[in-house]
């Protein structure tokens, strides 16, 4: 069985991290002997735009949905197309069109990655962000009045529903499960955001009479942000919406230390669509061009990728291999954020080889 | 000239930090010569509402809108009065009625107080959170469609006006030209709230035109809740809608080790109204009862209130006061959480006698 994978390097480092997830990937496919098919596209980056006028072909949709998996790098270039315009013609359209309502990102301390937290090592901090990725607070309802006056209002809308809540929390729970620790805390804000809070939270205790096994507790996401530093160790699955997801999946790498080599996967669980595999790390303009990017987030997400196809094994390989690769500590292996002097393709091909 | 304080001590620990909070400041008032007339009031707390079925009598705002200023220890109970109702009917009703556009929060690492960052210092981290306190995400417009079926959808709106954000915007502004370094950070979403925060930056673009000394930069939540926790010397004064705010004000006394002691002022600064201190600590249910709460986010607040009031000096001798106090590292004057065996009491007595 061949699994297709669209390839979309998009923006800034993520053309240089790319070809080093590629790598890794085929490294994996080999020891494996895993089928798979890479194939590039060239849009969904701010230069399409600027010479198309618009982000994504109108065909795109037809182009992707065959595809098992879509492995993107980054997207984004505020100088050339502005963030709201890049990233709503591109990665949000994915997410929304292809119905990827799951975003998950490990939180994970790793050997040799320097965590800004005192006193915590490897194996004290492990835990999973889900977060709804296809409605919430990223709405596109809303607008303007008395533009441009004193009187000026904007407005923008959080829509949710209970189809999109109840099946990202279903994920959630059941990852919790899957756990040892069985434990899943989800983010809240009931004592402010007075309407759809509460309700989100009536959802959660609605779906936690089906999984009397899972333990549940509960954080505004005030204080939740203040407990991923203070006691990230307190996590296991954490659940939230589409803004408190995406603060929770960026501050949690902050905490491991991770942030520029954490992944992430937009998955539509039913597999009616392909899921798509990225890095948590943006297109970086101030170090694009230089080849001194890490490629782990890449390729940690290239590993993501291959455990949602179902190759349990070699997703494990390549987080082995990279975690080996840090461990041994070789500065002339590793890039600059990691202590090292090497570059984007030293790291990579470090690890593609121990792979 | 007097001036007349309403005390409001609330929930929970409230009232066992409140008596310590008046004991600091008229130990600050008598050294200082100023004329404090302190009245207590005992609504705006759950037992209230158990009693009379709202949190606050009808005339609350007549009663208190001629103080100077209100004095307020920690309000919810969760178990009494679902957090929606019990913070909606008192604190949020303060903020808004009183029009205290502006949350302040100062994030500051204490001499003595243990951070949970690695290798921090007194002095490294030292900037404020301006908070918007009044509109933006904290709307009670929306509502449910469809209620309890499959097809339920929630709505709840953010509303912001070009008064409500340039106004606290100026503020931000205006106190960071204050002070040495002159930096400002605005935190944004724009890449994915797509309509309100767009705008904002706008706004906060439109405001530095009039502040050419004062340097500014931005962030979006995502990667600025991250870079207080890697990079907390890069902040100065950051500036924030209301749900922004509320996250930062939380996540930044948790950086310093301070969360337990942090205070805050929500400040209506032309005076037409009072000004509201209280501690970020909220009524803390596990620990309430136990004479164990840590008062000096009570004592800080009644510093602020003091620097408002326009009493420098005294405001600077309570924070002089417990900075020496937490410096000394007596076990038997200070609080649990700040590593001795001491109580409320022993802890508030010890600070006011050395104002
Ligand atoms: C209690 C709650 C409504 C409040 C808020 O979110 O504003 C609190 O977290 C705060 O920051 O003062
Ligand atoms: C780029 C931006 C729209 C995006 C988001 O907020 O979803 C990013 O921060 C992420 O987390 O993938």
């Amino acid at each position: 069985m061949t699994h297709k994978i669209a390839v979309i390097a998009g923006d800034g480092i993520g053309t240089e991290v790319m070809p080093e997830g590629v790598r890794a990937l085929q490294a994996a496919a080999k020891r494996f002997n895993i089928d798979l098919s890479l194939e590039h596209f060239d849009f969904a980056c701010c230069d399409y735009y600027l010479e198309h006028g618009k982000m994504l072909p109108d065909d795109w949709f037809d182009q992707l949905k065959d595809f098992d998996a879509i492995f993107y790098g980054a997207v984004g270039w505020p100088d050339k197309v502005p963030d709201h315009i890049s990233l709503w013609g591109s990665l949000l359209q994915f997410r929304r069109q292809f119905d990827q309502y799951v975003n998950l990102r490990p939180c994970k301390l790793l050997p040799g990655i320097k965590s800004p937290l005192a006193n915590r090592k490897p194996g004290d901090i492990d835990f999973y962000v889900v977060r709804e990725n296809t409605e919430g607070e990223y709405s596109s309802i809303g607008g303007k009045m008395f533009e441009g006056t004193d009187r000026e209002v904007v407005i923008q809308e959080t829509v949710m529903t209970r189809t999109g809540v109840d099946r990202v929390l279903k994920y959630a729970f059941d990852l919790a499960q899957t756990r040892p620790r069985k434990k899943l805390t989800s983010a809240t804000k009931s004592n402010g955001i007075s309407i759809t809070m509460p309700w989100w939270d009536e959802r959660v205790k609605a779906m936690s009479g089906s999984y009397p096994d899972v333990s549940v507790d509960q954080f505004h996401i005030d204080i939740l942000t203040a407990n991923f530093v203070m006691h990230p160790d307190w996590f296991d699955v954490v659940v939230a919406s589409n803004l408190f997801g995406d603060i929770l999946s960026d501050l949690g790498p902050a905490c491991t230390g991770t942030i520029g080599v954490a992944p992430s996967a937009n998955i539509n669980p039913e597999g009616k669509f392909p899921s798509l595999f990225e890095p948590v790390h943006g297109s970086a303009p101030d170090i694009a061009g230089k080849g001194i990017a890490n490629p782990i987030g890449q390729i940690w997400s290239g590993a993501m990728m291959l455990e949602h196809l179902g190759h349990h094994e070699a997703g494990q390989a390549i987080v082995d291999a990279f975690e080996a690769v840090l461990a041994e500590a070789d500065p002339s292996v590793l890039t600059a954020d990691a202590g090292g002097k090497g570059t984007t393709e030293s790291l990579g091909k470090a690890i593609a080889e121990r792979i």
